[in-house]
C-alpha cells in the first residue's frame, strides 16, 4: 500500500516536472532534470540533513528509471501531459501525506527532537517544488498566498506525532498522519483556503 | 557570552527572512521558510560539506523553535518588525563575527587546510542571506556593490588563525577573530566602503 | 594526463565564473563565488549525494587557491577575461567529460547501480553551470535550447559502463569515456544541435 502511493507521488511530481519545463520551454534536459528535483529535492534534502546513505534514489533505481522515462517522453509531448494535470491533484496530495510522515518517522529514528522531526517532515513533503521552482527562476509557489500545502503537511506530521505518542500502533499513526493532510489539502484546493500576504505598506493590493 | 551572541545573532537573521518576506509580499509559510534558510543556511552547508552530524538546528531543538515563533507571529506584525530593522546591524555585525570564527575553527578541527578554513568561515557567516536572495528571486546582496560583508568575514577568520597560530589561547582568538570582523563591518556600513562592479563594456554605469 | 586536464577544467570553470560575474556587474566577491560555485558545483553534489568525504576541494587546497586568485584577479580584469573565452570551449570540454567519467566511476565504486551512476556522472559534469545560472537568477542555460552538453556527458558516462562491463582496462575505459565527450560535445557546438523547447501551446515560437 505505501509502496503504491510511493510510486504514484514520484509519478506525479515527474509530470508536474515536464509541465514546470513546457511552461517555460525548456528542451527535454530541462524536463528531466526538473522532474528529477521535484520528485528527489525533499527526500533528497531529507537524507542529507539525517546523514541516511545510500540516498533513497540511489539505494532503488527503479525510481529514476521511472522519472528519466515519463520525463524524456513528456517533453515531447506536452499537451498530452498537460491533459493529465486534473487528474494528478490527488496522487499529488497523497505523496504529500506520505513523504511528510515519512519524513517525520526517519527524524525520530534519527533521534531528532520532535518538532526539528515534524519540520523534516514537512520540508520531505514540500521542498521538490521549492527547488523547482527555484531552478526556474520563480519565487515558490508554496510561499506565496495559495491553497494551503505546507501547512497540512505540518498538521499530518504532528498528528502522527501525537498518535505515536498515545502509543497507537505505527501503522495506524502513519494512516492517521497520511490521511488528515490528504483530506485538509483537497478541502483547502476546492475552498480555496489560503494565508494572506505579509506587507509593509498599508496600500491595497 | 558565546552563546548569548549565537542567540541574538539568530533572531536578528529570523526577522531578516521575516522583512525579506514581506518585502516580496510571500505569506507565512513564505515568512518561516526564509527565517529559517536565513538563520540556519550557512551553518547547514559548513555541517554538510565537513560532515558534521547532527547538524546544529537538529542537535539544539530551541534555536527552530526561536525561528519559528519570531516568523510566524513576524509575518502578521510585518510593519513591528520594519521598525525593529535599525535595531538588528548590530546583531547581525556580531553573528557574522561568531559564525565566521566558529565555521573556521570547526574547519580546522576536522583536518581542513587553513585556506579552505577561511573559506568554510566565511560560508558559515554569509550563505543564509545568500540562500533567501536566491529563493526570492534576487541576485544576491552579498554579490553585488554594498557595504562590506564577506570580505569583513574572511578578514576576521584570518585573525582568528593568526592568532592561534601564534599560540594565543582559544579564548583570545575567537574574541579577536569576532572582534575585527564587527569593527569592520560597522565601519563598513557606515562609510559605505564598497568593491566596484565588475563591467565588460568601457560605459559608464 | 588526468590531474593536467582536471587543473585545466578548474581554471576554465573559474574563468567562466569570472565572465558570468561581469555580464551581470557583480563585484569582486561575486566574481569569487561564482568561480567557486562553478567550478566545484558539481562535484561537491556528488560527494555529499555519495557521502564520500572530505569534500574534493577540502582535501586538495590548491583548487581552492587557484580559483581564488583567479576570480579576484579577473574581477579587475573583466575584458581581458573576456578575450580569453573563445580559448576556453577546449578545456571547458574536456572538463566536461573528465568529470562524467570520474563522477560515473565514483558512483560505482560507492555501489550505486549504473543508471544512477550515469546520472551521477552528468551531474558532475554539467551541475556547477547549473547553480552557477541559478545564484544568477537567470533559469540554466543546460536546460533551454543550445548546444547539447548533459547530452554529452550522458553518453561519454554510458561508453566508460559499457567499456568496463566489456572488461576493458580502465585507463583505456575512462579515455574512451573522455574522447567520446569531448568530440560529441566540440562537434554540436560546430553544427548547433540542440533539442528543441517543449511547449504548450501551438503558436510558432
Amino acid at each position: 500500500m505505501l509502496t503504491a502511493i510511493e510510486y504514484a507521488a514520484v509519478i506525479s511530481s515527474a509530470l508536474y516536472g515536464v509541465l514546470l519545463a513546457a511552461r517555460k520551454e525548456l528542451d527535454v534536459i530541462g524536463s528531466i532534470t526538473l522532474a528529477f528535483a521535484i520528485a528527489f529535492g525533499g527526500g533528497t534534502l531529507r537524507d542529507l540533513f539525517l546523514d541516511r546513505h545510500p540516498l533513497f534514489w540511489i539505494a532503488n533505481v527503479h525510481y529514476s528509471q521511472i522519472v528519466f522515462v515519463l520525463a524524456a517522453l513528456g517533453a515531447f509531448l506536452p499537451r498530452l501531459t498537460h491533459r493529465l494535470e486534473p487528474y494528478l491533484a490527488l496522487p499529488d496530495a497523497l505523496g504529500l501525506g506520505l513523504f511528510s510522515v515519512l519524513g517525520t518517522l526517519f527524524a525520530v529514528e534519527a533521534g531528532a527532537p520532535l518538532f526539528v522531526a515534524s519540520l523534516m517532515g514537512v520540508v520531505t513533503g514540500t521542498f521538490g517544488g521549492v527547488i523547482g521552482d527555484v531552478i526556474c527562476n520563480e519565487i515558490p509557489r508554496l510561499f506565496r498566498p495559495s491553497p494551503l500545502y505546507a501547512t497540512c503537511s505540518f498538521l499530518g506530521a504532528w498528528l502522527y506525532l501525537i498518535l505515536i505518542r498515545c502509543a497507537v500502533p505505527t501503522g495506524w499513526a502513519i494512516t492517521g498522519g497520511i490521511a488528515v493532510t490528504v483530506i485538509l489539502r483537497l478541502i483547502a484546493v476546492r475552498r480555496g483556503w489560503s494565508f494572506p500576504a505579509a506587507r509593509l505598506s498599508t496600500d491595497s493590493p
